[in-house]
């Protein structure tokens, strides 16, 4: 892979941590075993489960019939808390990325169990953790990913409901609500909308369903970024702004490219220019991450962070006119609290920013087919360097890498873009903080496809466990969260 | 093809009549012009176009992105009395056939095009028709006719809409309501239920969406077929009963093979006891077909035939005891009234019930991937031979013909079955006399899944043009249905 791919990767990426729920405290999910003392409230004991349906596995092709491959689909379930007969099912609509890790991370459904009387199933998503349906040849060409699309996912998800319905004695009955966060998310909510037979309600946490075509402007995602930033340290969005071109002045001699590496503790030195794209490619993705793991507590994700990680940041970046040096220096501050909290790592990789729990080949394939969603800077509303969004670019970038081109408007056909109203029974909920906050859905649109916005929260903050230090707007976005949804199963179970 | 094929082909060709509003009096639609004469209350010209999209045309697969072949989907369109700006737009959800066919035995849309200042688009169905995606090798293999799905042909029509208003100046605001009868009224419905946001409602003819799974016995079907010819003379349903042993013991011996021949002017004589098994399954088609067009007026089909046609047919079969020969001799009268009433027909053809603008072949694959409608006789409640509905039977049949297997639950997972309360804006019309309402929702569902019943009408009569011979009922139901069209036509105006 040249050093282009690799920058194109990195770019993808930015948008591959839309689905990445990235920003949830990480909790190592054993063979079905809660690990204690990690933050969780209550514990869990889950099953790891496989699908198989008549002696038969999962079919690769939903909507075509000669192709018979079928593969394993895996999915988590504790029914513990479930009351047998009609307690309900709220079932997780894996995103791109391990399903133990997602499940470990949306500790909103472990807390929630008990007063629900609910069973749990996280299902994972297809090409994504260890439901690959070509093994190791999964991502192999586009032949081989050509059945990765969310049509397919959500037809998963239908029969997965259905065989456990069909084979959980006193399942029956149980309402089953959609909750997922991120891409998890959108896929709650067009489940909802294209299965409402299968799930009674969606719970779509912080889930840009709006961040296609031209439904919201491409910049507002970063403004959202900068703002955090903004808010949290005067100077600091200024000295992110004024880094780029420190960053480019530096990296037009060897001296500056070799000061750079050192500066940053990069594992492998930067040697071209191209280098020093890569360099701030990480650095922004860096900024965006933290914008989205923004959290009021101490919390552990990728690696550890302090409560409100942004304002730790910014103490190092109070300061924008400084000299390109100084400033880069204190840049390697910041982002160094963000990947070396412990003090542990010997050396920064600019290679990775995202944990290896997220699928991001697959992610990248989505991406370059049906998930495309236009991102913008102008670095006047926002701090990043200006970029313009580039169909076509992107879309001969897609086209080298994969033999395949997006298609721009077909989200837009298929899920209905901002004609949802006939829909019911969605929440969307959305932090303030978040970026990806930019493409959700903050107004009500009729009584029952209801907005729950979360001014103190960051990356579907209402999905983690309960914490201490939960800010008041979040307790009140679950409490409204929980309370639509018993009126939901409450709804279902007169209508048997 | 053995004999085997070819009995396993009507046992198809039976299933296959669902869609096939071959109940319509065939109008011969020529370049736009509508013919004089005809029994049309309006004359509208259509422009045939076919759809191209930024210059491409159709994708085959819109579920993947592997395969980029495209195609061209022939729509018909008139626009006379439509009012720019916001007048509607009625679009035909093509079914299995010649979208000409269909455009010129729905004379419905025509008659109130000018009362709503509609336009007026039919869709053709791909792999019908000349929408066929691979030309001659369309059907040719498993591979090639793997696009043919109801998923896919939804896809086709939300996007041909989105073109349509894209393209056309001042259709943007138009509200569009989908419209169908049969095959084409079950993808109306399941069009307005997986894309709200195209349609604003959907007028389901003689649709039988739960002629699935066990959703309904599979033999009321053939119950109400009978029903019919039981109420249409006396001796009538059971002179056909009687019939089938006759056919058994004559066909047990050659000159009893010849006589029938003889009999029933035969194109090709019968040589063997299978083909006296073609000739049965023949006569059933020809029964049921009957029961489809049972119009209270004078109609031209694909034979022209007299006013309530059964009550003629039923003069020849008044008494049920005379012996094989005689019995056997008025059933012949009764069937050549269907295939002869002209008297131009020199001998009767076994192998053809149907008209040429349907697409057998395509309709057989679907019957044995999706479509799969569960039928079944006992000769008790019905007047036909016992035959039990045995899906594994059919499997094979449909595994040694296209090399595929039927997916029993597949469209029930995917359009709900009898769960379908959360959708809204459908009406679902079906008549007493037609033996698809076995299959037809013939009760309101929610206040806008509105159940429009027409005791005097046989298949999709509503649908059909207006004629003085109308009963007060099909008038009553077109009042309600053009009523609830004003409804979601003016609602979604003010939605604007």
């Amino acid at each position: 892979m040249s050093m282009e791919d690799y920058d194109f990767l990195f770019k993808i990426v930015l948008i591959g941590n839309a689905g990445v729920g990235k920003t949830c405290l990480v909790r190592r999910f054993t063979q079905g075993l809660f690990p204690p003392g990690q933050g969780a409230t209550i514990g869990v004991d889950f099953m790891i489960k496989t699908v198989e349906i008549n002696g038969e596995k999962v079919k690769i092709d939903h909507f075509g019939f000669d192709e018979n491959h079928t593969f394993q689909q895996r999915y988590l379930i504790a029914d513990q808390y479930w009351k047998k007969g009609n307690g309900p099912i709220l079932f997780y609509t894996g995103n791109e990325g391990d399903i133990e890790w997602f499940c470990n991370n949306t500790g909103f459904m472990w807390d929630v169990a008990e007063e629900l009387n609910a069973m749990l199933v996280f299902a994972e998503h297809r090409y994504y953790g260890e439901s690959l349906p070509f093994g190791n040849e999964s991502f192999s060409d586009s032949k081989h990913l050509n059945y990765l699309t969310s049509e397919q996912a959500l037809a998963d998800f239908a029969v997965l409901v259905e065989y456990l319905k069909a084979t959980i004695a006193g399942a029956q009955r149980s309402p089953v609500i959609a909750i997922g966060g991120s891409y998890g998310g959108m896929l709650a909510a067009w489940f909802r909308m294209k299965y409402p037979h299968v799930v009674v309600g969606a719970l779509a946490a912080s889930a840009p369903i709006w961040q296609f075509g031209d439904l919201v402007p491409c910049g507002t995602f970063f403004s959202i970024v900068t703002n955090d930033f903004k808010k949290s340290g005067v100077g600091c969005s200024e000295s992110i702004r004024n880094s780029w071109n420190a960053i480019y002045r530096l990296s037009s001699t060897d001296a500056g490219l070799q000061w750079l590496s050192s500066t940053f503790h990069l594992c492998s030195p930067l040697k071209t220019l191209q280098d020093a794209a890569v360099l701030k490619n990480w650095l922004s993705e860096t900024w965006v991450n933290l914008a989205m793991v923004n959290y009021p507590y101490k919390a552990d994700f990728l690696q550890p962070l302090p409560a409100w990680p942004i304002q730790e940041v910014c103490k190092f970046l109070k300061d924008p006119s400084l000299s390109d040096k100084l400033l880069l220096q204190n840049v390697f501050q910041a982002v160094n609290l963000y990947y070396n909290y412990t003090g542990e790592a010997s050396c920064l990789d600019v290679s990775q920013t995202a944990t290896k729990s997220l699928g991001e080949i697959g992610w990248f394939y989505q991406a370059c087919t049906e998930m495309v969603m236009p991102l913008c800077t102008d670095g006047v509303h926002d701090m990043f360097e200006p970029q313009k969004w580039d169909f076509d670019a992107f879309s001969e970038e897609c086209y080298r890498m994969w033999g395949v081109r997006p298609r721009l408007s077909w989200i837009l056909s298929m899920y209905g873009g901002k004609n949802i109203s006939s829909h019911s029974n969605i929440i969307f909920s959305n932090g303030d903080l978040d970026p990806w906050s930019a493409g959700g859905v903050t107004q009500n649109i009729t009584n029952s496809l209801v907005a729950v916005v979360i001014p103190d929260g960051a990356h579907h903050l209402d999905l983690r466990s309960r914490n201490p230090l939960d800010p008041k707007s979040v307790q009140q976005a679950r409490a409204m969260e929980i309370s639509l949804m018993k009126e939901w199963i409450k709804k279902a179970r007169h209508s048997h």
